[in-house]
């Protein structure tokens, strides 16, 4: 046979589970869409379709419902690892589980009394909270991130001092917007058992916050350079985190040219254009630490 | 000519607009999309390609722009009335003119030192604010509205004593979960340059806040129930409003059966579909008022 | 009360059916996506939650199905046709029944053996086909169409001659692309089961044949004269339709300026623009019948 | 500093160009999305905001356009080749070029004389056909490939025999819909100038063909021994060809049941369901070779 087969995985690909926990009168939600990899001893079902070795992708999905009600989510990760250590411990074929999730945020309503609904919610719709577990039986990497989290800076940005080849038309800028779609990264130092767990929901609020208080704070000559302010503010102030990788796309806004109109446009009037955009991506990490994180940062 | 034309209308459509405006260090954002759609004595550019009555789509895209730098944008209401009246009064050719906006809500960014940054923020990502003004050099109309904000009760919702045929197989339920995304319009009393003009940006904000306390604070027995309580709730607040309509999914959410693994889902774990989805839509009006609101509510 | 009911209609919407129909080894696909929307007497369910007159969306989702297997699907206009007829014939508080069908297109994959296979499909992925079948117990409207069929002309389209105010920049072209992602809708003049019914199947056929070759025979002074002459080709060749609408986005293709690189532009390269975009709408009519296409095509 | 820089690139992403080639009358088009990213000296630009080696994104779209002008499209490849080497050997500090293409197919419109048009065309809609042409100075990686090709067989496809455990609900079955939208990536053998270089346009032909013809032509017991037969079958054909990857999300096609109303169901209706899917990933290898395409599939 001239072909062999490589890496493979498989498994129930979003899987939509929704979580109300009642306290008393008070519900709280949680909101995920949950992606199950399962590797392993799976030469045969690719050679000669035989699934002896195959636990249903049906069943994967069955197992997200099931893990909800026996486990609870309290927080993405913490649901992924139970996922993740049961297929791997309960199934010998199953050598590696790969957890994916998306997370939907929600905030209470505001009721006319001026207090906080009870059991109504809103969906707040900013970035969607993801994470990736992964588990061979031995040690874990855990992966979350963010996307989706757009920011805009008004000025403090500036672009120049460039190479020019002949291609080059582009006129510096010495006070311009810059703006961009977060998609984020960060790994955590943490891979096993024996070592304490982060406070998963603690980090990614604290997470979040640094990255944003660095767009917003850092004088940009580039948006490398943010790229970089974001990625080292992280590190600096979160222990668990090693590595943090970034894929910013540059949402151009372009300064309206009114001049033909006898108007002058003095960082006023802006066309936010679609395509094509900058992209910027790039790894931070602690120093003496390695990168893990793929070059490109795919969907969920 | 066994042909004719009937109604027509053209114009740039999502012309992508941003305006700063500096108050110092502290800057303000609006963040636009506008569509405009112009139509009149069009007759020849369709029966013979003469162009002698055509204000380019290219125009109508300069003079967004232009308009954004010369008038500002107080709200995207003020500015499609800015815009319409232009149309309709510099054009002899052109009789009637429809603006269209989209807006992106911004906040600030909080800084470090937990204040609201002066020119840094992150798009909220939350609902779509719209607004639609028409103007045919008499009569104004304005129908505003919002799109894609996603609410869900997770108890207080009931659905039984409905018909039941020979395709009916719904079992009844007396405590559900209710969740839709709501997509509204909403039409101003005001119709003429002499009425006193709303406060467009106070209206958005009081509008929105009904709707979304008549969802938290309704008992709902169905959607339908909950559809004309959000209507009721803002025509009975909100005197400059005649007219709301909505089309509001019913996104299911379905308790997942547990039974087969031995565990009780007491309302608990649900699965949240895509589709097939209820669809349920309605007018709401003042009473002896009438309804100029489509049927179907388009994208913008 | 202050407020009342205006138009309200509910049903199931975008229930997903594949038919596959055997003859032999040899297999026939249709591949729907059906929207139900349904009106009567809805006053009680509105005001107080009284599903009494209400049958559940779930049911028209099951009906759906259940027609595919004893009606088969011999077009999307005829299923849509026995749908709504028994809504509104079976459902004394169902006045109105309007019936939204997409339809995906499928292609047979060529065998190695260079023949049809009889049971494997690729879609075709080009437009998609759309019909809507409205029935009030005595009249019966059918408006056809479709959506996404993206077409374009490399020469024979000019635009000059234009109005120019004080906002136009735009230069004249005597040779441009011309590019537009067709939306049309027709509408038959059948309204009646005494009359004869139309080919749904030919007719569609038929009618795409002619949109594309005016679209592709007619030298364009303005996509408005492209636009006109679609819908004439349409009426003179189809008796069977009596109304066409279009919505055509002006897809900008601009030359792209290659002269600060030294390179002459000679009608070759260009930059296909996202946003914004012309928008150029309009309806054609048979002369004596009446418009009832609404302005805004909706998605379905 | 605790932080270092790891992996970065930068580029222009989605810069859209089409290309129109007269040869008389008869008009060619190409339509491309195109994606530079770029790697090499890029610390200062992260660490300082220094822009000295930075060629601004900018200027790599300028070149995709002058390039497109100066060298045609004969292919995707051939063009992400001929940008690839300009960046790299034309700026010392950029020591890699990733080049990633989109190409978008058009068809040319049949005539009402029954002939193909010559300059009007229709876009095909069908799959994406995808490049990534990777370039360090020293060696070339081509990888090609497609998405949103969606195929579906009625029958020959069971699934059964698989692992039961407590969380397993599904039923075996020996006659199912396989239905799939495939995603796949193939590497070439090709890596340097010396080397004859493959027919990117036959070869792309070929591959889809035989990617089809194995789909279609496998009696398929999982969609695992699917996946294997069509990188199999393109290996054994095209020996310009190393490496296949597929990502293949089982669209699952439920039969549904219509017992409650009296029908039987033998393998007519189905409901084409959105999520969760199953999702199918993995590599087939020409023996010997190595693997180097990226376990997930990226959007381009």
């Amino acid at each position: 046979m001239p072909t062999i087969l490589g890496q493979n995985q498989y498994g129930k690909a979003e899987t939509r589970v929704v979580k109300i926990t009642r306290d008393g009168a008070t519900h709280h939600i949680k909101d995920l869409n949950v992606s199950v990899a399962l590797s392993g001893d799976m030469e045969e079902v690719h050679y000669s379709g035989s699934n002896a070795n195959v636990l249903p992708t049906d069943t994967t999905k069955n197992t997200v419902y099931a893990f909800a009600r026996e486990h609870g989510i309290a927080s993405a990760e913490q649901f992924g690892i139970h996922l993740a250590r049961h297929f791997v411990t309960s199934q010998e074929a199953i050598h590696r589980a790969r957890i994916r999730v998306e997370e939907y945020a929600w905030e209470r309503i505001a009721t006319s009394d001026a207090r906080e609904a009870r059991h109504s919610f809103v969906r707040t719709g900013q970035e969607t909270r993801l994470t990736q577990v992964t588990y061979d039986g031995a040690t874990w990497e855990v992966v979350s991130g963010l996307k989706d989290l757009t920011v805009l800076n008004s000025t403090d940005s500036e672009f120049w001092g460039y190479v020019k080849d002949k291609y080059t038309t582009l006129k510096e800028a010495y006070d311009r917007i810059l703006a961009t779609s977060v998609s984020a990264r960060w790994r955590f130092h943490w891979t096993g058992d024996e070592e304490p767990v982060p406070d998963w929901e603690t980090s990614y609020a604290e997470v979040r916050k640094h990255l944003l208080q660095a767009f917003a704070e850092t004088y940009s000559l580039s948006l490398q350079q943010t790229l970089y302010r974001m990625g080292a503010r992280i590190i600096e102030h979160r222990g668990e985190i090693d590595e943090v990788r970034f894929s910013l796309p540059n949402s151009h806004h372009f300064l309206v040219d009114l001049e033909p109109f006898g108007l002058k446009n003095d960082n006023e009037v802006f066309f936010a254009a679609d395509r094509p955009y900058g992209l910027i991506e790039g790894t931070v990490l602690r120093d003496g630490c390695e990168a893990r994180i793929p070059v490109d940062l795919t969907n969920l």
